[in-house]
């Protein structure tokens, strides 16, 4: 955790990481409530009670700032739920997906990033890096199903894993719904049954090849 | 086609019709070459190589503007291709879709609809009435296919249509990839494959219930 970092500039749990916390908390609520094009690094300090200066040193842009908090994002979503079939997991997946993008604030906030996205490379990166972060930790469930039978040898576990992700994305942003329980279950449902049918295993030249490790 | 406009006022293919597709033509081009942010009436007429005054009193704001562009843009949608298969009419479609967001201007100026969307009332209503023509256009693909016995009765066409394009937004959304003609395909044969299973069979209280017309 500390690696490359001056030895004392980090202390996990100290002043250093409140100070981010509280910066990044504002950040997103600022971020849910004006959009990316409202966000502003004097604001910030001041909705997290800490020096303009510090905001200013730390993160030096608002770029940079939402790439911390993607970042951030990344690190604190939940662990997956392992339920011992492929469809209870994904199901779980798309209900955590489905409250994440129904709740006013983490709807807003990631409507936000997406749209920031379009148009800021650095922000296109971090969130291309969320989303890794997220669709590998979701992988394994679909590796344990390679394992017990449930979908073919070489299925691609990223692709299943984003299969589930994508219609309730899709919805919210195309007709600003906010999918539901049904919908929510029902984008597990198709994934597997995808999956079982072959249409995730990996082809010659396919797109994703996962690393040998 | 007239309907509740003035006589006279509506010359399709005379001058009224020609300022539209000039501005519209322009208002595209400043889209995908700006975003939503840098769109202004004044630089849309200029381009257009209209009159300002004109440009005001048709379209008022910006976000009206796209409005029109989008509903321009859901009439010029080209008609769905049929092959006589479900997975052929769906890869078709999906093609078109890949082809749409891979192109420079089209790919760029629906980011920046997506991305105003998220944010603007009036383009979110201006866009979610585009996916819903474009998604009525192709939905007979499938009612065909439930006629031919290739998906279950009470398959729900419209969720099948959406299914195909999800994943393909949600890649360009979330890692700005221009999704590539295997993943196009492989959007097609996974909706294909969960669409046989019954994933998008109607439910009781489901979401989406079509008009009994």
């Amino acid at each position: 955790m500390v690696g490359d970092t001056e030895p004392g500039t980090v202390r996990p749990g100290g002043r250093t990481a409140r100070v981010r916390a509280a910066v990044l908390q504002a950040a997103g609520d600022a971020l849910a409530e004006g959009g990316f094009a409202g966000l502003d690094l004097a604001d910030v300090a001041r909705r997290a009670d800490v020096g303009k200066t510090t905001v200013y040193r730390r993160w030096g842009t608002v770029t940079g700032l939402v790439a911390d908090l993607l970042t951030d994002m990344a690190e604190q979503s939940l662990p997956r739920t392992e339920t011992g079939s492929l469809l209870g997991d994904l199901k779980a997946n798309a209900q955590l997906v489905r409250r994440t993008l129904a709740d006013d604030r983490q709807g807003a906030l990631f409507k936000a990033v997406i749209a920031a996205a379009t148009c800021e490379r650095r922000t296109a990166e971090a969130l291309r890096r969320f989303y890794e972060t997220r669709v590998a930790e979701w992988a394994p469930c679909v590796e344990r199903a390679v394992e017990r039978g449930e979908v073919p040898e070489g299925t691609d576990p990223h692709e299943v894993v984003r299969a589930v992700s994508a219609p309730l994305y899709y919805r919210l942003l195309t007709t600003g719904d906010h999918p539901d329980e049904a919908a929510a279950d029902r984008a597990a449902e198709a994934a597997v049954a995808a999956a079982k049918a072959g249409a995730y295993v990996r082809r010659e030249g396919g797109p994703h090849q996962e690393d040998p490790a």
